[in-house]
């Protein structure tokens, strides 16, 4: 077991963009994180639907983190790079993002990121990819 | 000549996201819009650094509405997709992201972007580049 | 019914880079097409494995071609852009690229493309991840 | 002076894949290679234009050694994926790939690439442009 669930959901929510977008971490496993982000006016293109850097940014994390939970202990992990495709507007109660490891190697990881947009009744449709590159780093201490 | 440089800071700003950020328009040009954002520190990943998806919605942001510079007055324009490499962390006083037309199609236009990081003394550093796809659209009726 | 499987391995040995290769069709299906290439020394890089351009080539292939599945009898099919990680060195006895419609459009389709490496014995491993957008032209008459 | 113009074309020219194509070396300098391939009938598409695989695999080798050129002398270099936006048809009498360090690090270098096509007459057109990420390994020892 090379993860706690608990130190991800920290990490995460230390990063301070995610609280000011109210993300939420819906599961962590190993290899395998998922975020939720409830719509909100104030984070929209000019047509209203959630901006691409939204749902963009939300992703990063995702991907991110699911790389994380299969590293050593002690690492830190920053993103070196992603693709996007923007398969439909972002509307609907929330979004939904779901990072994936496709391959971990010992420096470099790369994932890959599903976005749906969630109605209030339940329903599904997906909004983005993304394939993301990931580089572990030792953990800066913490002060 | 094609657009109106006012239209385009005015739809910009109807970016939600955007005023959430606390972007500012620095320049709009045929084929080349300048975004900055003043550092902050609820825009931040783990580290401190600004989030890897706060750099790629401003830059994002600057190259749809390059591109629309080039649009036919009548035009709205959606992010097909984009790749980002982020080149070193994004501290200092602001970003600044330059985005740049490389090839305006008549429904797709291709541009590159460029994110530098700012000094409060006015050094600078590249930390982000991006290659955007933006697709035209017949602009929504405004309500 | 939207397309002819046969109408696609026509279209596709008519790209002749895929015959310089020797890239053989393994299956067409609406939404997906499989591609194999057996290895040859004369398609490598500095090491010996094939070469990254190699690789892309036959995703791209691949995933054109789903795209092109989906699309009126009337249709063309032609790379907008794509991107691929490189997850393993390409070796083995040859390999095997799978494109997959993630979302077919009236104008654009994204796909996704996997490209697995195999064994002499039939072991598989990955090695490129792809992320391609085709747009759809109207087809060329023959000459 | 970290590089040997001679060492990056020996090293070239050992991709066998490039031989294949007839990719010439047409400039060495430090963090900028540039290629040449001249056109052939034999690695087109559907419509007789290079496919987009060709001139990925040629951008891909540009960016590559321009990598390598700022790498320490015992470096080898791989892709680890790459961007491609495919803004034109290749034809011509030629294409040409200029890849450009963007961004040098220890483990891994960010390049841009452009690829232009080239009439008989010496006119250009811009035909792709890709962002790519290379990472730095060891050389294996020559047998």
């Amino acid at each position: 077991m090379t993860f706690d669930p608990d130190v991800v959901r920290f990490s995460l929510m230390r990063q301070s963009f995610m609280r000011t977008l109210g993300a939420e971490v819906v599961s962590v496993e190993p290899g395998r994180v998922v975020l939720a982000l409830p719509f909100r006016d104030d984070l929209c293109q000019q047509n209203g639907f959630l901006h691409a850097g939204v749902v963009t940014s939300v992703a990063d994390s995702a991907c991110g983190y699911a790389a994380l939970t299969l590293m050593p202990p002690d690492s830190d992990v920053l993103s070196v790079g992603f693709t996007v495709n923007l398969l439909a507007p972002a509307a609907g109660a929330r979004i939904r993002a779901t990072g994936t490891v496709v391959r971990a190697g010992r420096t470099l990881t790369v994932c890959s990121g599903e976005v749906v947009a969630v109605e209030a009744d339940g329903t599904q449709r997906p909004v983005a990819l993304m394939q993301a590159t990931m580089i572990r780093r030792p953990a800066a201490p913490d002060g």
